[in-house]
């Protein structure tokens, strides 16, 4: 059982309370159904270490001059009384083992330990440190910042929670990256585009009226891994955001928000002074356009004065911008950044661009193989206005040139723009990566892009480093005015996974991609397995099989995906639209880039899209020593095979196996890994809650059969093409190829109208 | 606070230990979110009666043979645990003060208990009952079924939460009715008709491989309550619900639902033979169309051997039926009747029809006062066929003429169908009731229709007694086979107001409508008080301060609405659509039945729709006792009056004042009453757990803005028609009508695109 009895090394009469207060605690536990996140605060399950804590902490000193410190004080003596069954209030003189939190304007100790031990802390960075003062013995959690000492009290609760020491400490931590937000996909009507956990939990119609207890666990659980804003609105945007009877709404959110650090984005409809503003036109060169943009901030900002700033995704996929009126990025970008600029607020730009011209007259006709390659178009875009944009401005570049597949490469833009700061954008909603059902920890996917190396700077310039800036030794400018700039900005965005499903995500797991992001967004030198660690033990339990149990489930799980869905190299096979399930014998979309076919190329020859020179010569927008990386189908990453090269069905792989047989292969070791998930995890029944342990037995159960799916119609397909037989071992389809294709999903939910 | 300390008459020793081990209850007790509903099973907070019960019940005898008797033996052990803090197990022999569980089969002592003592109990009707046996006094909880033991588990754990005495019990119930349905308007994409708690608990998607613990949830929620049927789809049908893919999963929900004795139903969408089947037609008089529904109902009940039957909403409001193909109500709901029957399943066809024909061809044009009037639709066109319908088949009539409004005189069918077994339809989602976010208990309408005489069967033939077939005292006839049945369909029908979000129906106090639908169902002669205060009770708490101040706002709630929305029988004002919020002014629809301004006509004369003799003459559809009562607008019952009367401003009321006076005093009650119950709600701060507490405030705030709205929009488009002053008191209107009819809400809920 998950919660079993503690024995306690005390007298006796102890005991017998200790234990019937265990039983009674037993009956009375919430079942887990998942609300409650990382942030559980359990009372700590081990005996000796709760007594240890419960010594450590025996008092507490914290004064909260303002709202932020104030939930930062309600937060820790709430969660400690969870944690060591203990009532703490906060008092004003120090004692021994007394925990001291703030900042250098609530403490001179704290004061003087920042200037004296901690001089390099940065701004909302925080610190975990004991030392003895006056004979007492003082744990304190200090920053410069209010927002940084509500950091520094969830760390030190995740070191409680994750059962660490907490004697001698010397720990400071400050972000890497300043805007570490959430891009949320929700539409007004409350359908989330790819979206898999039910209705958006921003309920428009009953703000600001009723504030929902959610937002307030929203921005909690943002707090305690450091991000630090949200956009709420859907990149696709809808102008009526825009509008008073909405713009109150959008006030209620923040100022709900604000305690816990959390600024309000909207994204900005490029046609709005067209949608709701009156005018003729929406021309970023407009004197009238700017203008109306002018009024706009300034009305956002008299209600909302910490406004963040705006999300804009222009001319791509049917949204208006700056092109639909002859102009170009730079000249969008740059008129919402005039417009926000005198609030601090920011633009992020979005660079997923693709040939904004409408299908019908465009080169990209359906069957047109040689279509301008999709993948070029960002880099083609955007790379001449490099140093051209304004100093709020943020370009947000998808991790790969395409669309958050299983495994891309780096997007080439990571090492072309060394005069423009680039913001990442990761996708932790599972678009392509099994979407609802399937275990897919991505914080692999995600250190395998930061950790990449563009040398866009010489060796060591990883795409980590060209986010957080530390990859360009020089500050960036303001090409307007000249002006150099102390630090450029940085930023890292996750599109959210977050629905008003009972525990946030609906698979239990899609919550480790939430905290994934956030731990990675303030500190992307986390390793992958750290973070699960941690957020495992926070989560399920410190139970050791229990941690080493999952913690292998979600290493392996990123790399079951790629194998099962698209190994070496595969891309964009999925279903039209809803983008369930296979389709690689896609071909009658109106433009040929949104047709498999167009990507994966089979032919009687072999596979895969010729980015070479031979071929579209992506390539040639890497740094030449990434381009040598991946130039010769010999050499070749194989995990990259077929993102650049069209190699034969009996290509020489570095295995010795023809390339047909590994494709088989891989795709079978993609199902027997998921199989193998399921196994490790039935061997947790007695360790996990019935409630989540059932329902992820059930979610693997999914993840099986869709693996299956996946292989068998996959490999039928190619098959068509290599006409080779399939390998021995691979437990070979039960249905037809036609079978497969015959399959439809009206229903399938993310797409707008499905849920 | 809520979780006050107990105190406890005992020892020291034990008071130290109850007080150590309450606080650390206290500090793990769950949120109240709601998600527990009425099934909270709190320790009970009341030390001597805890004593009491904890006595009463000190073994356990439940044998369980059956899933259904083991899920009740589960709910029965698991809850008193909760209660009592007390593990209880089941024994094999009785014992003093023992609970014995079980019908005839499983115990000798019950079968002689029922037939010597209890003859007359019906089917799943249960008993609670205590006796000495061989010197042990046993606490009994029988039924002849299986799923009666489970209601009776449930009827005894009420007696606990409500704290009511269990030493001398000699209670036997049985339901009114024998099919107490929720009807779900949930679409297959998760959105949900007139739904405003997120979206459809069925996720249709990841159905039949995952089973959301919600599913369990709300079986066991319902069977609580005596609700034994589900209608899982819209009456606005699709057809695919019905293909081979979605009956697997509708098997799945059948399977979860199976041991609490819910059966689960299908709406039928009446082109589903050529929507999916292939046919050129689905004329109910075409043997092919015929065959195909006896072939998809075998295909049904292989899967799902207690498929409970169809649902059809036929040729009305867009969805076809048999008058597309000129064939009659009966010939279409008899056909399903013939494909059902020999599976034992049943038709619910409903009597909501209005003018089958498109408006473009109707002489309903949007300007035609003298249009028909659609309150007279439902009766001429099923009187016809009354007697005519095959057994198996329940016409489900709403309980007003028109839909659902705030207060409506009963559906004239209920007066006029005397060899037709005719099922209720009440609407549980407050699609014309506030909404989400007003709390407006429904028994009381409830109560008021199914308490209203008919006179169909000579006086006290009321409503209620039609519905449970008592006022007629023959059974009705099987017309083809001429066979008397021993007893007719009953049933009862609730269009549920359940979805997503955590707490099931988002308003707190939604779950009360929930709750007195099934209880009424059951026994409609319960009155709204008694249900109020157990629901009370359970939900929130048994201290006497609470049950009393929430139970008085709870029972005014309802005429409130209808004073500031619809007073002295206005109807169908609302806006258009998404009915949300006033719109008396509508004029432009596309059929004038479906404007306000058809529905009130108002003029400089006066307003009301005439229905007596002299206008449309709907009055002569009622039998003439009820006529009588109506038919005079000087004793017409003034909450009827514009029901049936083109009253003049003028109009002596019976308190002396002219009408217009009366009309505005009336919507300032309504908004006084909103204001009085605010007050009220806000003396329980310290009686009811934050969450709650804080939401309910939120949502009486909005409330409270909104039948302010009404009034104010009301009051003064009435005006420009009765061109007389407001008078004093009434907080005049603080914008102008064009302000008010300038309002757009294009994301309102509940419109099938919006959540």
């Amino acid at each position: 059982m998950w919660n079993r009895m503690q024995t306690f090394s005390v007298g006796s009469v102890f005991r017998t309370l200790m234990v019937t207060c265990t039983l009674l605690v037993s009956l009375r536990l919430p079942a887990e159904d998942g609300h409650r996140l990382w942030l559980r605060y359990d009372r700590i399950d081990d005996a000796a270490l709760l007594a240890q804590y419960r010594n450590a902490v025996a008092a507490v000193v914290f004064p909260t001059p303002s709202p932020t410190l104030l939930v930062a004080r309600n937060e820790l003596l709430d969660d400690l009384e969870s944690l060591l069954s203990k009532k703490l209030t906060s008092q004003t003189s120090l004692a021994d083992n007394c925990l001291l939190a703030g900042t250098p304007s609530t403490s001179p100790i704290i004061a003087k330990l920042l200037s004296s031990q901690y001089p390099g802390l940065a701004g909302d960075g925080y610190l975990l440190h004991t030392q003895q003062t006056e004979g007492k013995h003082l744990l304190i959690i200090a920053a410069h910042s209010d927002i940084g000492v509500l950091y520094g009290v969830f760390a030190f609760l995740r070191l409680l929670q994750t059962h660490q020491p907490i004697q001698n400490l010397s720990v400071s931590s400050s972000p890497l990256t300043q805007h570490r937000i959430l891009d949320h996909w929700d539409n007004l009507n409350r359908t989330v585009e790819r979206g898999y956990a039910g209705a958006s939990i921003w309920n428009w119609h009953l703000l600001p009226g009723y504030i929902d207890q959610r937002y307030i666990d929203y921005a909690r659980a943002n707090a305690s891994i450091g991000v630090n804003g949200t956009v709420v609105t859907n990149v696709n945007a809808n102008s009526l955001v825009l509008t008073p009877l909405y713009l109150q709404k959008v006030r209620a959110l923040a100022d709900v928000f604000r305690p816990y650090g959390i600024r309000v984005y909207l994204t900005a409809k490029f046609s709005a002074p067209v949608d709701i503003g009156g005018l003729k036109t929406a021309d970023p060169l407009d004197p009238a356009v700017q203008q109306w943009w002018k009024d706009k901030c300034n009305e956002i900002y008299s209600l909302i004065p910490d406004f963040g700033g705006f999300l804009v995704k222009a001319n791509s996929e049917g949204q208006p911008g700056p092109q639909t009126y002859g102009r170009t990025h730079t000249d969008g970008a740059n008129m919402f950044a005039d417009a926000l600029a005198p609030h601090g607020g920011i633009v992020m730009w979005r660079a997923f661009v693709y040939d904004a011209r409408p299908a019908a007259t465009s080169s990209t006709s359906a069957h047109d193989m040689a279509a301008p390659d999709r993948f070029k178009q960002a880099y083609a875009e955007f790379t001449p206005f490099d140093g051209k944009f304004k100093p709020n401005v943020l370009i947000q570049v998808k991790n790969g040139p395409i669309d958050f597949q299983p495994r891309e490469p780096f997007s080439p833009l990571f090492g072309a723009m060394s005069r423009t700061p680039l913001m990442m954008e990761f996708q932790l909603t599972q678009e392509y990566l099994g979407q609802g059902t399937h275990l897919v920890y991505e914080a692999p996917l995600f250190k395998e892009v930061l950790d990449a190396d563009t040398y866009a700077n010489g060796k060591g310039s990883t795409v980590a480093r060209v986010i957080d800036g530390s990859a360009y030794h020089f500050p960036m400018r303001d090409p307007a005015q000249d002006v150099r700039l102390s630090s450029p900005l940085t930023g890292m965005a996750g599109v959210s996974n977050i629905g008003n499903e009972r525990n946030w995500t609906n698979h239990p797991f899609g919550q480790a991609n939430w905290y994934a992001f956030g731990r990675l967004a303030w500190d992307h030198t986390l390793s992958a397995r750290e973070i699960a660690d941690e957020w495992i033990r926070q989560t399920f339990s410190n139970d050791a099989a229990a941690v080493s149990t999952i913690e292998k489930i979600m290493m392996a799980s990123r790399e079951a995906i790629v194998n099962y869905m698209t190994p070496l190299g595969l891309h964009h096979i999925m279903g039209y639209n809803h983008h369930f399930g296979p389709g690689p014998w896609l071909d009658n979309a109106s433009r040929a880039d949104w047709n498999p076919v167009y990507y994966h190329r089979a032919d009687a020859y072999g596979i895969g899209f010729d980015r070479t020179p031979a071929g579209s010569n992506a390539l040639a927008q890497y740094q030449p020593q990434v381009r040598q990386q991946w130039l010769d189908s010999n050499t070749c990453d194989e995990k990259f095979l077929l993102w650049f090269h069209h190699v034969s069905w009996s290509h020489k792989m570095k295995d010795g196996q023809i390339f047909w047989n590994e494709l088989c292969n891989r795709y079978q070791s993609g199902v027997d890994t998921v199989k193998w998930m399921q196994r490790q995890w039935q061997s947790l029944t007695s360790l996990i809650d019935k409630e989540r342990f059932s329902q992820v037995s059930m979610f693997l159960g999914i993840q099986e059969k869709e693996a299956e799916w996946w292989r068998n119609a996959c490999i039928l397909y190619f098959q068509t093409f290599s006409r080779m037989p399939i390998p021995a071992g691979g437990g070979g389809p039960d249905q037809t190829l036609e079978y497969y294709k015959s399959l439809r999903f009206p229903y399938a939910p993310g797409t707008g109208g499905s849920l």
